[in-house]
């Protein structure tokens, strides 16, 4: 495992910085040395695509990932289609901006059947690929934790995800990993492990317990249960060596100036992952 | 799977009526008809034994678990030591009503170390092994949601609870199923099937979108997004024929008269479980 003695491989994931446009997130990240972002879709359309496209190339920072495809399941044919349709716009955003994956978030069941649901995501992800193959752009598939399966993906574990990833067999698709949806885990090593090569980005947040908001209650590195170390060790015996980013939904850290949310995140990263 | 036409599986949970006492909760099944009840030792403690005993006997209703033992992990020695003989007492306990099972909710790990706790909780249950098959009580291995590893349970799938009872190997010790925890595991019927022979319960509750409240939010049978009958079909199937407990933990099922909460417990059981 390498150490992490300087910010080579932090990323600021936009989600950190809620209140911050694209431009002020780059910005910040140029005034604390950080050289990867994770964009938004939605901050990315507030700017604009050639915009940011721009800002990116003036600035100099890297793009690690784009947040976020996916949202796969709906209830007919035609809503399907027309996610899938939105999620080529998210291809080519990703490959405007060159960057290394596109997130996937797959989408809740809109109804009570979930393994419907999952064939849905399948579907829906190999429908996808010729297109990614053409931009240049890799699927990330990212398992979220089951507590969300009911709202915001079916995809809950490395190993479902991992299933995908095998049957797609194409380096187009591999895995998201992100300790706050994963550290429960029990099988959280072994699947790391098989998911050697599949690695598309690693991003990092902390479990706070007892948890502020199922959704907006996540921690800085360091302040929850998260043992961080040996997942990093595993994910990069996985053969990853991109960005690290850290991507917290949270409150309190949204209402805190971004600076300094910079400053504590790259000291964290430093100290604990 | 046996059609359920009247209320002979039913079991009310006491964690469904939280503001009745044990004597409150046994006449309310009476008068709802419902032979069966899981008993909170907290409850049980306000009553006393001896006399819960009487109480349940002279009832002539069914004691289909007793919740919970468990929270093994902790920092000291000294500490596991006397979280085993508060197990011991529940056993006891268990023993004296008759109860199907002892309900092990295993507990979080003292730090973030959630390996070591696992490890923990196998010694533990290791431990009590023997005083389980001294006083003819089985012990159920109950998987939590994985949002509730860092303050609940480090046992979290039904898969890791399957992996514990084959080590053991023993009659002694199987598994609690709850709709809850397990709903939204992507290999659930794979491993209820690999359960067979092993299942001590089988507890429902729904699972709202969006969740009011992580502990106080869950939901009555048919108000959420879980499909219950598939379920209990591969329940069945692994050979249960047990009592169906119906726990709920939910801030507005407390605050509702508990006359009210088993009618409609009673008639979602009839319709959705």
């Amino acid at each position: 495992m390498e150490s992490l003695s300087d910010y080579r491989r932090l990323s600021l994931n936009q989600a950190t910085t809620q209140s911050w446009s694209l431009q002020e997130a780059i910005d910040g990240c140029a005034r604390a040395g950080i050289p990867n972002i994770g964009i938004w879709r939605d901050k990315l359309a507030a700017a604009g695509l050639d915009n940011a496209v721009r800002m990116v190339r003036d600035a100099g920072i890297h793009v690690s990932g784009l947040c976020r495809g996916g949202m796969f399941p709906a209830a007919t044919a035609s809503e399907r289609a027309a996610r899938i349709d939105d999620n080529r716009r998210a291809i080519e955003e990703a490959a405007a901006l060159n960057a290394d994956v596109l997130v996937l978030v797959c989408g809740p069941a809109p109804d009570r059947d979930i393994a419907a649901a999952r064939t849905m995501v399948a579907e829906a992800i190999e429908t996808l690929i010729p297109y990614a193959r053409e931009c240049g752009v890799r699927l990330g598939i990212e398992p979220l934790h089951p507590m969300y399966a009911a709202e915001r993906s079916v995809i809950t574990t490395l190993s479902e995800a991992l299933d995908l990833v095998e049957h797609f067999a194409t380096p187009q698709v591999g895995v998201v990993i992100d300790t706050f949806h994963v550290w429960w885990d029990p099988y959280v090593f072994t699947q790391i492990a098989r998911a050697k090569g599949h690695v598309l980005a690693y991003h990092v947040c902390d479990w706070l317990a007892p948890m502020p908001h199922m959704l907006l209650g996540r921690g800085m590195m360091g302040d929850g249960k998260i043992d961080f170390r040996p997942i990093r060790a595993a994910v990069e015996a996985a053969g990853y060596t991109g960005a690290i980013e850290v991507e917290i939904f949270n409150q309190t850290i949204w209402d805190t100036p971004g600076d300094a949310v910079l400053a504590q995140m790259g000291e964290r990263f430093l100290q604990v992952v």
